[in-house]
């Protein structure tokens, strides 16, 4: 029997409600797979910020990296000031363990209500990259509050960078039946970023030649998500079109209550951290109303990332069950428990 | 009778073949009001740079200063690299002329059809700013092309830069019946900039009691404007986040093709350019299959600004009616003809 041990982030707002949920569908699948869980849950977010003054202290950091993975809830709440909880905890964490691989499939599943009039199938993932970009956190501000105040971003992107998180794509574009993949920048205005992707990909695409590739600028890319965005298959991007790529990709598949996302460090230096796409929803927190789908669908990318195929597609499979005979309004631990049982009827079965 | 000369630039690809429908439209207006146009072509696009190299020299920028207003088809072509024409041509004309408003308004007119199921009312404007931001070209690379390379994009803001368009931006909000203002940036993540702007909108905002301002990140709005693009009146964001957000408007409005742009100077220190957001569709060109929709509205965005808003007010009511009662194909000519001929009959009811 395997133990992998978890380092559990439940975090802000909805968080700690969604966690649970995906913990219960976890130990389900302990008890019924030759498998066991511990995990260590780790107080950060905006309550220890407010008693300490704390995001990711690096002793806990320390303490994170000694676990297999990480299950985050959603980090951020309005009372800490914008940006100190994302750039101190939820991106220390992406950049410090090396998640380069931000992974983000969209699938609309059966049944689910979309805003578009003709969804069509829509079965694609997003790799976006997550160390690298307007993300690292490199710019600043002079005369801040005046007249004369300026203030700077810098997206960093460098070959090394780039051409991992690009191949990685390729790999999985490779594995997938349709063997597409396109790249998103914005190369006609961005064009030292731009090339330096448009180049890596070309590059690396001698090296494919089964698979099918286009570039997109970020802006068309947006149109053709919702007038046909059953053309995508894999898409590779920058960490700031990723973001902004895969919120409209969750709203055309069914809105971000089922969007999941694995922050991945495929060379398993570091663990690699699993959380839903939506944020913490101050506004519905603590009424035990948010939706764990994707919370629970990220512990599926969790197991899929241990190594455990089978277990992951119960979960997947569970899921797909439950959003198909959806009706009413059911609380995050009914939706927990729904998905919770069919993970148990399953894999019962097939034991 | 007041005269005033226009710079018009085709462009590249259908660029040419809309820009005449657009001044086809203009034709119109002058024999059916007191007010003429005088038209200077500028030939800078892809075939110049081909011929010459010169993508847009000093003494045409020089002359093209010396006009009433700019006409712009499309720019862009796939035998010129990446960015070429982008940033020397089309971007240079922004940047040199203080186009820091641009200003994309968002209508779903009766009977188009869009990509969401249940649109509601659509009737929102987008400011983009024009100026600054990751468009200022402010980056570069080291060791192109090998394992080591480096490429930077550097976004600057200036409270200068941000005032002005938010501004702006309130002042339009104030016009419009809904007076309702919503910032769009990332100020969680980019958080000089962001709170640059966050911090500008609230300063402006305490002279604009009526007017009710929120927030959105960039991802968030993204979902907003496919499951709820109702919510919005007027947006303003920053050069990027406009650009992306922009062409998704675009989409749920019934596609580019009817998205029309200006890029203005609202201190009127050089001519504003009016263009269709669309680009130069390289597939579609010289087929006449183009729809010229886009650049008419765009001239009817320049006839505004040139203080003749009832030229430009029967110019979108053509436009209006000639979209609720289309039908099969038509080329471009033909879809230019029926709103000239519009325009015509309502401007000769009211002389
Ligand atoms: C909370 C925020 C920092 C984060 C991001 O921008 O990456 C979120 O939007 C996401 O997509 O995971
Ligand atoms: C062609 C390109 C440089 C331009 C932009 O990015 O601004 C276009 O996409 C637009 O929106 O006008």
């Amino acid at each position: 029997m395997t133990t992998f041990s978890l380092a559990v982030v439940p975090g802000d707002g909805i968080g700690p409600e969604v966690t649970a949920q995906a913990l219960r569908v976890l130990d389900v699948i302990a008890e019924h797979h030759d498998v066991a869980f511990t995990s260590t849950e780790y107080d950060l977010g905006a309550r220890r910020w407010h008693a300490t003054g704390e995001t990711l202290p690096d002793s806990v950091l320390q303490e994170i990296r000694q676990h297999d993975a990480i299950l985050l809830g959603a980090v951020g709440d309005p009372s800490v000031p914008s940006g100190v909880l994302e750039r101190g905890l939820l991106l220390r964490l992406r950049f410090e363990l090396d998640h380069y691989v931000n992974l983000r499939p969209s699938k609309l599943f059966p049944g689910v209500p979309t805003p578009l009039g003709d969804p069509g199938e829509i079965d694609f993932i997003v790799v976006r990259e997550g160390t690298e970009g307007p993300y690292v956190g490199n710019g600043g501000a002079i005369r801040v509050g005046t007249p004369q105040e300026v203030a700077t971003e810098v997206s960093l992107n460098t070959a090394f960078g780039v051409e991992r998180v690009v191949r990685d794509a390729f790999e999985r574009a490779q594995a997938r039946p349709r063997k597409k993949l396109t790249l998103v920048h914005k190369n006609n205005v961005l064009v030292h970023a731009g090339h330096l992707w448009s180049r890596t990909v070309e590059k690396v695409a001698a090296e494919y030649p089964e698979i099918t590739v286009d570039y997109l600028h970020v802006d068309a890319a947006t149109i053709f998500l919702t007038t046909d965005p059953g053309r995508f298959d894999v898409i590779v991007t920058d960490n700031l079109f990723g973001d902004i790529l895969t919120d409209l990709a969750a709203a055309v598949t069914g809105g971000i209550g089922l969007a999941a996302s694995g922050n991945v460090n495929p060379d398993r230096t570091a663990p690699s951290m699993f959380e839903p796409v939506h944020g913490s929803a101050p506004d519905i927190a603590g009424q035990g109303k948010a939706d764990p789908t994707a919370a629970i669908l990220s512990a599926a990318l969790l197991l899929e990332h241990l190594g455990l195929p089978e277990a992951a597609a119960a979960v997947t499979s569970a899921v797909e069950a439950d959003i198909a005979e959806r009706s009413g309004t059911r609380s995050t631990e009914e939706v927990g428990e729904a998905i919770a049982s069919r993970v148990a009827a399953a894999v019962s079965v097939v034991a």
